[in-house]
């Protein structure tokens, strides 16, 4: 935790749990990827945490928006962002969501399949469309189902589809999967694309643009690669299949834009053995899975967690406050917490910026959902 | 779907997604497990579903009330149960919160550990206290974590103590595991839970409680029992083990009493496959994992899905209308649904009342939470 966030909670002492998160680092992370990624288009994955004031932030620093539905579409718009940098790159919206999308000035949109180009040709005329295609995902910590996009093959029907429709066939997008450490997977996808691109050029259709997606990591337990490494990587990717006629990009980076900038405080509940001769100590916050740390779902999501106390570091399971007992946060991930950890101490959860608070339930068990003080 | 239901879908038309939830389902509930099991005070799991309808319903038929949290608490005694109506059965507890639940009347306790024993002897003093055990939980659809519990053994060590402190020594509580379709899985935990009461009775400590949980099932896909056959082989299975002794009971039904007394209306929002020779479509709907159906999780609870469409039965994918790759439904299990389906076709979750409305995410993507009925 730096120094702001530390003199924000010894000053305010707010109630646990919280998210306390310093929009400096916020604008670092945008600094850095766009230096890293000087040709692209910053598109914020707004879903990773649409506090209004990170949304003004970034609309003050030039970055354009990645929305999931009408609802963000108007915080982003409230924020002070205009209609034309708002993406909306849902794949599954409702028709009734393009028309008023389209009613606030949005012209941009994503699809995956024939019905949802009709709905956007119907309610969203002479808008941009770009049609996602299936990619691997291999290597990411949070890989992605095949819920999202199509094989390149429909992907190039539909292009050529939209072509003889009331939309702009515009681009290509994909996603590497969620919190990808490996920095080539952007190769392959671009191959698939710089294919994609040169046959529709044979059938007469010119795409123009490139969404490069967001897996851009955040640091949990273990390093990632830094911004520079991401851009290199890509801008190689990106002249190896594209040559001399490299097209507009777009990043849609979420977790990699908040995610360090936040952590959350909680509290130890209650500190537990099973029986007398229980080798793991069970350690209770008053945060769990259901309070906004959903990505611990199957330990995918491995967040720093640290005391104050010096003890030395014993295995611990941790679990949420709440009476489900699938509540359980790390029980396989090997934890280690103080031996003089005692009830009543607080407990920092790192890197926690991304996909908490609006994860949280609305009233699980009674239980308040996540607060956010943006500092 | 009843024709109450269905009569109040069709004049209301509700915006979808929404849950329309029968009270008069849920006080037929009530009234054929307090027929099943008339021996037994019936405590409800708020956490199920806290709907200030049904709280009052239950209120009204002489029900208790099983409390995850100070503000479940605050429900409860809004919708008018008295405070010796009310039991804070959760394990963990803030000290602050024991203080607060106390203050508001409450007089019964669950603990686990003998630091929550104490927080509750300091801040509840007086207050009668049971000690949950674990248990297997084989043959339940929602099995339970060993979160919850210890072993009999410090059970009855930590029993013993709470006789030397200022609480009374009450009883002892077990769950058997969520949607438990074994009517004999009591059997062996009341085994258990018989021995510790001779044992702690030759120690001079004399409990008088058994807390027997919840775990009583909701059909969703298949049939389960009965509560006649749940009353009949738990009242066996006391007889057997407790004989002409048999202690007070309770037993804290959650799903069991409003799980088919509600569904969810919900609607297509795009149906689509991946390539030209995709054998199954994808249907994606406008509630999804973090919009109520968190229970879908590993595919776990499987709802009865229907639609209006008469098509030749095939089979599809169903997920949420999130931009997570983690919002997909089910996969696995082989849902199929009429070749006709549309979209914009209303798609009915059935026995969907219980662990829907409060698991629904804050915010996320934009999405409002779950609106509910109750009729």
């Amino acid at each position: 935790m730096n120094e702001k966030i530390a003199r924000f909670l010894d000053e305010r002492r707010p109630a646990t749990p919280c998210l306390v998160l310093d929009l400096d680092i916020v604008e670092g992370n945008y600094r850095a990827l766009a230096g890293a990624l000087p040709d692209a288009r910053i598109y914020y994955a707004v879903k990773a945490n649409p506090a209004p004031e990170i949304l003004r932030l970034l609309v003050g620093l030039g970055s354009s928006f990645d929305t999931a539905s009408v609802n963000e579409i108007e915080m982003c718009l409230e924020a002070g962002a205009t209609a034309d940098r708002i993406s909306y790159g849902n794949t599954i919206k409702k028709e009734a969501d393009i028309a008023r999308a389209y009613a606030l000035g949005v012209r941009l949109y994503a699809f995956d399949s024939i019905d949802e180009l009709e709905k956007i040709a119907r309610s969203a005329p002479g808008s941009r469309v770009f049609c996602r295609i299936l990619t691997s995902g291999e290597g990411a910590e949070w890989p992605l189902s095949r819920k999202f996009g199509c094989e390149p093959e429909m992907a190039r029907a539909l292009l050529l589809q939209a072509a003889s429709m009331n939309v702009e066939p515009y681009g290509v997008s994909f996603h590497v999967g969620s919190q990808q450490k490996d920095v080539t997977q952007w190769d392959t996808a671009l191959a698939q694309t710089a294919r994609l691109f040169k046959e529709l050029e044979a059938q007469g259709v010119n795409l123009r643009m490139v969404n490069l997606g967001g897996g851009f990591p955040t640091r949990y337990r273990t390093d990632v690669p830094d911004s520079g490494a991401y851009g290199t990587a890509i801008d190689e990717a990106l002249r190896r299949h594209f040559g001399n006629r490299i097209p507009e990009t777009i990043v849609e980076p979420g977790r990699g834009m908040v995610g360090n900038a936040g952590v959350i405080q909680s509290e130890v509940v209650l500190i537990s053995r099973k029986s007398a001769n229980d080798n793991r100590r069970w350690v209770y916050l008053d945060i769990g899975k259901f309070g906004g740390l959903a990505e611990t779902m199957d330990e995918a999501i491995q967040y720093p967690i640290s005391t104050e106390r010096a003890g030395s570091a014993e295995p611990v399971i941790l679990a949420g406050p709440t009476c489900d007992s699938a509540d359980v946060l790390y029980e396989k991930a090997d934890y280690r917490l103080p031996s003089d950890l005692k009830i009543g101490d607080k407990v920092t959860i790192h890197a926690a910026g991304a996909y908490t608070t609006t994860y949280a339930s609305v009233a699980f068990n009674g239980f308040e959902p996540l607060r956010q003080y943006c500092i």
